[in-house]
């Protein structure tokens, strides 16, 4: 059961000006669910993503990223669940650009103004025709308070919609922020896994919207995967739709960091949700490591620990056999560390240090720990001034049997 | 249970002329098992180790890399389980450090011909009392035919007992190679994890030990750890005691090559024999990658595949959920490969080429190989002339009953 974690109440997610959603049960791979979504785009609406670094990355990724480069405008986005459209080679494109080429047919603009994106298993064609017979019914039910409605349309195996909405003044004007998102298999994202869209009813410039991207993804979606952005689908959207009224915000503008850290805010509850919705997840871990060189030598450091799937069971058991977080701690990839200038802790208890066993650490103090439902893991190394903050879950029966069944 | 692997029978593990091996029951972690061995060397034997590079690296780790450097003759090996003795320390130097100076007092050698090794839990101070009490009864049984009981005391959350024999001419010179291994944990293989003693009555040179053990263990351990030498206690050992009346073995005798594929041989089936006894494994796989520019992108792709619980669960459940193969080698780290000219087999079926499903691939053909309990994965990149094989097992329930229930 996800961790902490409750679906948004429909009214929690606030209508963004120029952001219509229509979902459709299209039968793309089982029945009676909704499986198809299209975002239309009010236009004058600016769009930023980021994708995938897979080299196998999925077709829906690879007309993304052409039809962005593009800059005609983008006006819709078509989103399928049930299958991810990827390891489907020259054929996969083909579908992909038919469902584009269908919902343009149908909103009247050129087929590349639309995003496509899938998400489900790999390596099986996608069913397009399904998914077209399904647009007439998503057009028909497009409107702005649609929001619970989309996060539920492109679930897969996780548990609860996702979103989140954030309201902010700039210049004088009342903005918008609601974000969705999905993904469940994190501990260990090599699947079509995530999905992620945020809009703002802001004006935003096209640079601004970028940057603020970038910002938003490296401090939240790229901190909760455990290897980087390894899925053939991962997808992460902004858009900007220019109908609040503000003066355009761009990368100069007073009011860019309030954008940008309520567009990042969005993006990291989002992300975390996915982690306490994470396969087979009984706990939340905060996994932070301080005082490296640089922020890279920090992410190995975390991503050691958020991997290892001793730590992640030992969590799942409530045990504190903490010697496996050092034995992470001493894999993780920096030559010169120096394991006792080091601490470990496990909230604010201190565990280790001097190479060993902290004097003052009693095992109850860590039993206890354990016991929560959300569990921080703090490694200061002592060597520089950067650090990094992750999020991960632990590793349960479930993960095991929820990966084992995923395609029956 | 273990994947196609039962104990070697006693006899099976022939002596090695001038290596005694004796036992004892000391109580260091549980009562009434085998957890103290005792290796004694005849003088004049040449001793070469291999170790873990994980900078927590455990206490006797240091010791050993410290003694084999003062070049003072190895005489004998002490091995605990129960106890990593890692992360603990000056404290755990120091009782390293006594149980050698024990061991050579009982024995009238030096401390520093003593190695130690330990494994067990991490982050937990060695009963070196109880390891030191242990000494006299291991002395006291201390014959050359006693290889079946040493690979008992070597083993923790093994389940069968692991050693093999060989025996082979070397310049009309009949030669003896028996080794043991222990190791489970190796489906992320980062705690007190893996430990390989070879021992063979060749006269071999130094130098040539030196060559023959970093081919030998290139060729099967660092084939089957996940994810590199990670573990804080990991060691492998091989011995030459000089005792079977060849002329010495140097890099440059015409013999070598035979001398160094006979203990290589040993080294992978002890290798495959920690994945066959992988904790909870049911299926044993075994993963090539060829036609790749270098060794090292090979097994870049090799462990992507190796490391995914995706995979691994799915292998649990024989489904033959392929495309998670095709993720893992698109984020395996090869920036500039070519998808569309790789191709993927499972046994000898063609599953993927072209960016996708091969057309000749029919899901019950992979369905039919997923029951099978040895399975191989191929892959060929197509880009070169180099590749690589290694080995690992699937992940199921029991892994994380296993490693949840660990120190309990």
């Amino acid at each position: 059961m996800p961790v902490k974690l409750t679906a948004p109440e429909a009214a929690s997610l606030l209508p963004v000006k120029g952001v219509q959603l229509g979902f459709a049960e299209a039968y793309v791979k089982k029945p009676n669910r909704k499986d198809v979504l299209v975002i239309k785009l009010a236009e004058g609406t600016n769009v930023a993503g980021v994708f995938t670094k897979n080299r196998f990355c999925a077709a829906p990724v690879i007309l993304c990223k052409e039809f962005l480069a593009v800059k005609n405008g983008i006006r819709a986005l078509l989103v399928n669940t049930g299958n991810a459209n990827a390891g489907t080679g020259e054929d996969g494109l083909k579908r992909a650009q038919q469902s584009c080429e269908a919902l343009a047919g149908l909103l009247n603009i050129q087929p590349n103004q639309v995003l496509p994106f899938s998400t489900g298993v790999i390596l099986e064609p996608l069913p397009v025709d399904k998914v077209i017979a399904g647009l007439p019914a998503a057009i028909a039910n497009l409107k702005e308070d649609n929001w619970l409605n989309a996060a539920e349309a492109i679930m897969t195996t996780d548990i609860v919609a996702k979103g989140t909405s954030r309201q902010l003044q700039l210049g004088g004007k009342a903005v918008t922020i609601t974000g969705i998102s999905k993904g469940s298999g994190m501990i260990h994202p090599n699947m079509a896994t995530m999905l992620g869209y945020i809009a703002t009813d802001a004006a935003v410039s096209q640079a601004a919207l970028e940057k603020i991207i970038h910002y938003a993804v490296n401090k939240s979606f790229n901190c909760i995967t455990v290897d980087g952005d390894t899925s053939t689908n991962d997808s992460l959207i902004v858009m900007a739709s220019n109908q609040a009224g503000n003066a355009e915000i761009t990368a100069e503008s007073a009011d860019f960091s309030a954008l940008q850290d309520a567009i990042a805010d969005v993006a990291i509850e989002l992300a975390q949700a996915i982690v306490r919705d994470g396969e087979g997840a009984t706990k939340f871990m905060t996994v932070t490591v301080e005082g490296g060189k640089s922020e890279q030598e920090c992410r190995k450091v975390a991503y050691a620990i958020a991997h290892s799937p001793l730590i992640k069971t030992a969590f799942f058991a409530s045990d504190p056999n903490l010697g496996r977080i050092l034995a992470a701690i001493g894999y993780a990839g920096i030559d010169d560390l120096d394991v006792n200038a080091l601490q470990l802790y496990l909230g604010d208890v201190l565990v280790a240090e001097n190479g060993g066993r902290a004097a003052s650490y009693l095992e109850e103090q860590g039993a206890a720990i354990m016991k929560e439902s959300d569990i921080l893991v703090r490694v200061v190394l002592n060597r520089g001034s950067e650090n990094i903050t992750i999020w991960t879950c632990d590793f349960s029966y479930d993960y095991v049997k929820i990966n084992a069944d995923y395609r029956s």
